[in-house]
């Protein structure tokens, strides 16, 4: 702890099970997201299992080299949750029981409308003597936060949503308080929709090389179906993020989504916001992904009415009333049946735009003609107006089926943007 | 270095871009569960940025606590790639250009059409004394292998085919070899729905206790609406896995999911497919998320036709017929609507079976009477029998939606078990 840590800098210690602890990465994602976009630098990030030797020595790694420690995971109440202890050991501080801590622990039960709380919780309820209780709405671990020879540390529970709600809450306005100065930078991200990654590489380059020369930080990120460009900035250059929005905006046209990390889902409820359009689905091979994704946006029920998973051919002639023979002619997986599905939708859906999506996300289905990967979309703006695309992806089924659902949701926010202004 | 390590024990370091490393979960996730299953124990996985300091210093971290490390990243051409350098200084050895790897580059490029190779990528010819070279068949990086005061150090590429690829081709047969005794252990998870962590560890303490004594591993994770227990054992005790299932079995008894990580939608088809049953859902808060996760997995087209994503009041009248006055009288989120959407989706879904899922899944929406989390389910088996239940389910939106679709999953599980043999 005698060596001087780099400023600003965070160590991420991530506990959990021995067998699988790749389950944990989420929280790396989300803490390293978070905190590199307040211009913190995440130094080291150290998976561990459960095992009170290791994790005092990983915590111990990222004392020795970074400003702050965040811990995740190991609060729980079963047997195997230790990082509560190793803390204490490796700070040579005794646990104390609080109860406070053990009254909101029952107060959770009782919301879940659970009588006799485990004798077990009791463990979660001690605290390490001098920390700093930091409650938690979702789950039954509180955090704790330890100041320990100059450092901060920060215990957090281990589930994504619990982590990332409490380093929200407390982590972040808490350091920013100590570390004003991490503000210095600023971060920021670009979404271009259905682009290959080496494409929006190379049609970026002279931007990248004019950000970089002016000390910035360019990283391309490839997600589903979608490219996310991050930029760092010195607050004192935060002009030239304009500049790279308008640039972009002109390389890549409706392909560009826009700015600060915006989302395909995100882009598409804004237009249909913008224009008071309610929309609604058809899906067969998504299953009901395209209606789960534009759902996980609060308020998206002002602008979705609702999708038909039609997975089985005759659902898709009773509810969505496709023709027999259009079924049988062309298959269901063909430009005339995502037709027939979208004017259905629009019209069951009592929609002002629709989107179908039906194809072959295997491992089976698959004939010489129609491939695993063979996507067929149509978007329905009137009865009579409509446009088609045919899509090839490849991948799993898992892959297949999201990015079909993505690049729906992206093919729909194009024909209203090219459409209905 | 002095210090032994544990057997068998493998460090992973994960190098790449500041900005984003959470990128390189792959990488860790793919090391894991390779090596944990072949019995090798991963102590520490650690993520770190492009700099040569910090690359250093968390191999040398690896390097005093496992015997085996591998790192993944760094080897590519480009200015910010370091990863070979940074261990050549750390080793105290020196870089040599060899003809062989230059060779190999060039072969590379011209397959891929390509005939100026260009200079940049000698750097990727020069190997670190003394270490053997690993060939890449998909990419121009190849790796080296190293031994290093009693350990041995990989050096992999980052792509992760690449990389899974290598550790696949040379380093599980290489420390099979090196340490064959870890194949000696096999691994198990057995699931058990909708009980709390505490509960499942607690009347699993004596079989925790009896397996622990036997030489066995058992850890418990908490997964949305799932507990997983993982147990490790030795391979001469492989016949303990038929005693804990059926233990399993009597203690949790419908909560009892099955083996070898089996989810609870798999749980759900196993069931529907034993018994040619047909189901189709109705959902409004989970928004399509139960159909997406059914149709997960392949062959769910057997026993499911659909589901009813009726998101509006409008589609829940329009198309399931639930009446407008018990709509209007107990609200969308009651016990009545629930059944008036099961009953609509198995008439309209041509189905044996039926469910329906309807709530708050906030952040809006709520009323004193209705808190956000609250989710009404029904199940019909024919249009007079229906069972229902209510959850109060906690945490975000999205949160909210994943454990109600798992839980009705369940439930539906749960109904088909009691009353369809």
């Amino acid at each position: 702890m005698n060596k001087k840590a780099n400023a600003y800098s965070v160590g991420i210690v991530c506990v959990g099970s021995e067998l699988l602890f790749h389950t944990l990465n989420t929280n790396i994602h989300i803490a390293t997201r978070l905190l590199e976009m307040r211009g913190f630098e995440v130094n080291f990030n150290v998976v561990v299992c459960d095992k009170s030797e290791e994790i005092k020595k990983a915590i111990n790694f990222c004392l020795e080299n970074s400003e702050i420690v965040v811990v995740s995971g190991g609060l729980g109440p079963t047997f195997d949750d230790v990082t509560r202890e190793s803390v204490a050991e490796l700070t040579g501080r005794n646990l104390v029981f609080s109860e406070e801590i053990w009254r909101e622990i029952q107060e959770r039960f009782k919301e879940r409308r659970i009588v006799n709380v485990p004798e077990l919780n009791k463990k979660q309820a001690m605290i390490i003597e001098g920390g700093v209780i930091l409650s938690n709405k979702s789950g039954t671990a509180p955090g704790i936060r330890l100041e320990y020879m100059g450092r901060i540390i920060f215990l957090l529970p281990g589930p994504p949503r619990e982590f990332e709600e409490m380093l929200t809450n407390y982590v972040l306005p808490d350091i920013e308080k100590n570390y004003g100065i991490a503000q210095n930078t600023v971060c920021n991200g670009f979404g271009i929709a259905g682009e290959p990654e080496a494409v929006v590489d190379e049609k970026t380059k002279n931007l990248r090389e004019r950000i970089i020369s002016l000390g910035g930080q360019w990283t391309i990120l490839a997600l589903p179906y979608l490219i996310e460009l991050w930029l760092k900035l010195p607050k004192t250059k935060q002009f030239l993020f304009a500049e790279v929005e308008s640039s972009l905006r002109e390389i890549f046209e409706d392909s560009f989504l826009g700015t600060n990390g915006i989302s395909i889902q995100e882009a598409l409820m804004i237009m249909l916001k913008e224009r008071k359009l309610v929309c609604a689905f058809a899906e067969s091979c998504t299953g009901g992904l395209a209606g789960h994704l534009i759902t996980e946006i609060p308020g998206s029920s002002e602008c979705f009415n609702g999708s038909f998973v039609v997975y089985s051919n005759r659902l898709k002639k009773k509810i969505l009333k496709v023709p027999k023979t259009v079924l049988r002619k062309f298959g269901a997986v063909s430009e005339e049946v995502a037709i027939a599905m979208a004017k259905g939708a629009r019209k069951y859906g009592k929609a002002d735009i629709s989107l179908s999506i039906t194809g072959i996300a295997g491992p089976s289905g698959a004939t010489e003609e129609k491939p695993i990967g063979l996507v067929w979309m149509a978007v329905a703006i009137s009865n009579h107006f409509f446009e088609t695309r045919k899509f090839y992806f490849s991948g799993s089924r898992s892959a297949i089926k999201l990015r079909a659902a993505l690049a729906g949701i992206d093919f729909l926010r194009r024909v209203i943007m090219r459409n209905l202004s």
